[in-house]
């Protein structure tokens, strides 16, 4: 337990910690040709593997995209990795949408979540 | 390491895991009142903490954001944490700009970059 980590506003998880998030930020190309159906189909297909457990994703006017998908083990994100479809749309990403994109897995080891009061 | 988890096209990171990230998802209110002011300083302020090792941050349109920083030990977000003019800034975050947010320290074991070549 880290101190002041865990002010009693805050609510436990839906998620209980270990698990792993994928923190996939990234810069957008100009090229707009299909893009938006693939993300959304990637969206879908994550949430259909094993050891999924959610995924958040924000970009802003700039194109700057953060994506965090939550995996229960590094086994499933290998996984995820290797499907095929993902894997075409992860090589289409680099020759067409990305300029430039961060990938790092890590272990989430404390989560908590606030809610405004009704 | 992870089957399939480094692709030759990707480089090295710029900062060597292990190390924490803090991911902050959140979804604002309406109101704007001090708010860009604020987060702006906040990032120039934690950029000058010790163990700092960087920041991403995404709004989209409909008021998601995720803001991921990069630390080098628990303790440096501990005490980052405990700073008092953060303090601050949260509790008017909980007050005015705030609707949900989700707060998670996790531990970064792999990371990889790739840019668009030339």
């Amino acid at each position: 337990m880290i101190p002041g980590m865990n002010p009693p506003a805050m609510k436990p998880p839906v998620m209980t910690p270990p698990y792993y998030a994928v923190i996939f930020t990234s810069q957008r190309t100009a090229e707009i040709d299909g893009y938006d159906d693939t993300a959304e189909r990637m969206l879908e297909l994550a949430a259909a593997q094993p050891g999924y457990l959610g995924v958040e994703s924000a970009r802003d006017a700039g194109g700057l995209g953060i994506t965090v998908s939550y995996w229960a083990t590094l086994e499933d994100i290998a996984a995820w990795r290797r499907h095929a479809e993902h894997t075409l749309a992860r090589e289409r990403g680099r020759a067409d949408w990305y300029a430039h994109y961060e990938l790092r897995i890590a272990r989430v080891e404390r989560a908590y979540s606030w809610d405004k009061p009704e």
